[in-house]
C-alpha cells in the first residue's frame, strides 16, 4: 500500500508521494525545511485531512530540526511552526496535528516524532475501524448485499497516511464482496478523483467507472447507486460538514433520490469548537487551476476565475458521520450535542 | 457577431466556426458532404439545441446536392438524410430541422433552402423575443434592480442561429444595467463553458467567473447568485427538460436556496410527443472525453468512464420554462397542457 506520508529515520526527512505528478509519474520529495513542506502543501503534492494532521505533525519535527541546523531563536522557531499551522485554511487537521505535537517541544524532538508517529499509528487504525463502522451501517441501511457507489475527491491511502476513510468503507464493502461498483468523481479543478482515486482503486483492483463532476447528480437520481461517501475536511458541532467543492451536489441528489449521504473522517476530524458550517472558512485557491489544465489556457485570456476548493454539506442533509468512535445521523437526530461521542 | 452556423450562397456550402478549437483558434469548416457534417456534429464541431435545427435543415440542402452530384437514388437521399436526423439522439432540434425541410424536397433544392433560411432567421428572432420575455419574468420574481447569475454550458450565439437563448437573456439582462455578475461553469467533460461561454461573455464586455462544475451547488446555497438559467435540448410534455449534463445540481441547489431556475429555449425544443423526461434518451458519450483532458490523459490507463450527455430536470424543480411563445412555471402549475401554449 502507498504511503501518502511517512518519516525517514535514516535521512531524517518526510517522505512524501508527489500527488500533483500522480498517475503518469511516481515521484517522491524527501523534505527536510518548513519551506519545501508549506510549498508541498500549498501544491496539494500532499492534501487530504488525515494525511495533514500526519504532516502538521511531523512539520514541527521538520522545524525543529531546521532550527537546530540554522540556529534558531524559540520565536523563530514558534513562527515557524505556525506557517505549517496555517499553510492551508479549511482543513482542521492540519493545525490539529500540530497541536498534538508542539506543546511536547519542550521535551525535545525526541518526544515529538515520538507523538506524530503515534498519530500515524492512530490514524491507520481509526480509518480501519471507521471502515468496519461504516460498511456495517451501509449495508445495514440500504438492506442490499451490494451496493453501488458514488464517491467525490480522494480519500483513500493518498489522503490519510494508510487504508483511507470514505474510500476505506469502499475498500471494506470490496473485500466483504458487497461492493458492485463504484462512481469516482473527477473532481475539478485539480482532478484528484480521475488522478488519485481512480489510480487507488486501480491498483486495488476495485470496479470503477470515472465521470464528470456535473454526471453525479443524475447519476444519483436516476437510480443508479446505492449510498454517497464523501470525507471531510472539517466537521462543525452541529454536523455541518466541509468537504472538496462538489461534495453537497451529491448530498442534494442524494436526499431527492432517498439514498443515504455518508461523511466517514477520523475523530480529529470533528471540530467543536466550530458551531456551525457558517463558521468554517472556506479556502479560496488560485484562479488559475480552473482557467488552465497542464499548463494549457482553456478560458479566454482576459476571463476570471472563482475557485473555492471546499463547499459545506448541511447536516440535516447527512444521513451518518462515521468516525472510529461511532456513527451519528444528522438527518434523523439533529441534537449536535451527538457529535460530541464521536469527536476525537 | 459570430455565427454558428451559416449557408454561403456562393460556395454552396454550410459554414460552421469548428467549436473545438475554441478560444485558441477561430478555424471556419466548409461543409459539402454528408458525411463531413455528421462528424462535424458528432466531435461538436456544431453544437446546442438551435444551432443543431438549423444543421439539420441545412444537412437537407448538403444532401440533396451531394445527392445530385453523385447521381444518388432517392432510396440513397433519404437514408443520407436520416444520417444527419440521426447524429445526435437526445436533442430534439436537429430531427426538428430536417423535418421541417424534408417534406419540401419533392419542391427541389430551392424551396429546401428557402425554408432552411427561414427557419434560421426564425430562430434569431425567437430568442431575442424569449430573451425579453425571460428578463422580464427575471426581474419580476427576484424583484431586484441587478441580478447574479449562474449558468451551465454554452447557449449564447455559438449554440444557436445568432444572439442565443439561455445567454440571449443574459445578454438581454446586462444591456438593460439590470446584470451584475454571470458564473459560468465551466462544463466537463468538454468545457463549453469556459471555451465558449467566456469567450463570447468576453467579447460581449459583460462581467463574469468561470467556475468548476463542482462549485455551482455551493455559489447557489452562498447565497451568490439570484438566479439560474440555462437552456435545453429537449423539453418533455409535462415539463422535464434535459440539458448539459451537470444542471440538474443547479436546480436542486435553486430549488434549496429559493431562487428561481429558468429553463430558457425556442418553442421547437418542446417535444410535446414526449410524456415526461423517462421517455428522453440520454446520449452516452466517448469514455475518452472524460478520462483524458486537453488529449493528456488524467485517469490511469485501465480505468473506465461513465459519460452520459445530458441530465433531466425535473418539472418541479423548474421555476420558468420560456420560449418566444411566453413563460409557464412547472413548480407553481404542473398542469402539463400548459407547455401546449408555449410550445412550437
Amino acid at each position: 500500500m502507498v504511503r501518502a506520508v511517512e518519516w525517514v529515520d535514516e535521512a531524517g526527512v518526510v517522505r512524501l508521494i508527489d500527488q500533483t505528478q500522480l498517475p503518469s509519474s511516481e515521484v517522491y520529495l524527501d523534505v527536510s525545511t518548513v519551506d519545501a513542506l508549506v510549498a508541498a502543501i500549498k501544491s496539494l503534492a500532499v492534501r487530504g485531512a488525515p494525511a495533514l494532521g500526519a504532516v502538521g505533525a511531523l512539520g514541527v519535527v521538520v522545524a525543529m530540526a531546521q532550527g537546530v541546523r540554522e540556529n534558531w531563536t524559540a520565536d523563530q522557531l514558534a513562527k515557524a511552526v505556525d506557517v505549517v499551522r496555517q499553510a492551508r485554511p479549511t482543513a482542521v487537521n492540519l493545525a490539529w496535528g500540530v497541536d498534538q505535537v508542539w506543546p511536547l517541544a519542550a521535551d525535545g524532538a525526541d518526544a515529538v516524532l515520538a507523538r506524530a508517529k503515534q498519530i500515524i499509528a492512530e490514524d491507520e487504525a481509526a480509518n480501519r475501524a471507521l471502515s468496519v463502522i461504516g460498511a456495517d451501517w451501509i449495508l445495514a441501511r440500504t438492506g442490499k448485499q451490494k451496493v453501488r457507489v458514488v464517491t467525490h475527491c480522494n480519500t483513500g491511502a493518498l489522503a490519510t497516511t494508510a487504508w483511507g476513510t470514505a474510500y476505506g468503507i469502499i475498500h471494506e464493502l470490496h473485500d466483504r464482496g458487497a461492493l458492485e461498483l463504484v462512481y469516482a468523481d473527477e473532481t475539478r479543478p485539480l482532478l484528484q478523483g480521475s488522478r488519485l482515486t481512480s489510480w487507488e482503486l486501480t491498483q486495488d483492483r476495485i470496479p470503477h467507472v470515472v465521470e464528470a463532476d456535473g454526471a453525479a447528480s443524475s447519476t444519483i437520481l436516476r437510480g443508479l447507486v446505492d449510498v454517497a461517501i464523501i470525507g471531510a475536511d472539517r466537521i462543525a458541532a452541529n454536523g455541518d460538514s466541509a468537504n472538496k467543492v462538489g461534495s453537497v451536489a451529491l448530498a442534494l441528489a442524494a436526499a431527492r433520490a432517498g439514498i443515504p449521504f455518508v461523511v466517514a473522517a477520523p475523530s480529529s476530524t470533528v471540530d467543536l469548537a466550530t458551531a456551525s458550517g457558517d463558521d468554517i472558512e472556506i479556502e479560496l485557491r488560485d484562479d488559475e487551476e480552473v482557467l488552465t489544465f497542464h499548463g494549457v489556457r482553456t478560458a479566454p485570456l482576459g476571463a476570471a476565475g472563482f475557485n473555492p476548493a471546499f463547499d459545506v454539506t448541511p447536516q440535516d442533509l447527512i444521513s451518518a458521520i462515521v468516525t472510529e468512535h461511532g456513527v451519528v445521523e444528522p438527518d434523523r437526530d439533529p441534537d449536535p450535542r451527538l457529535l460530541a461521542r464521536i469527536a476525537g
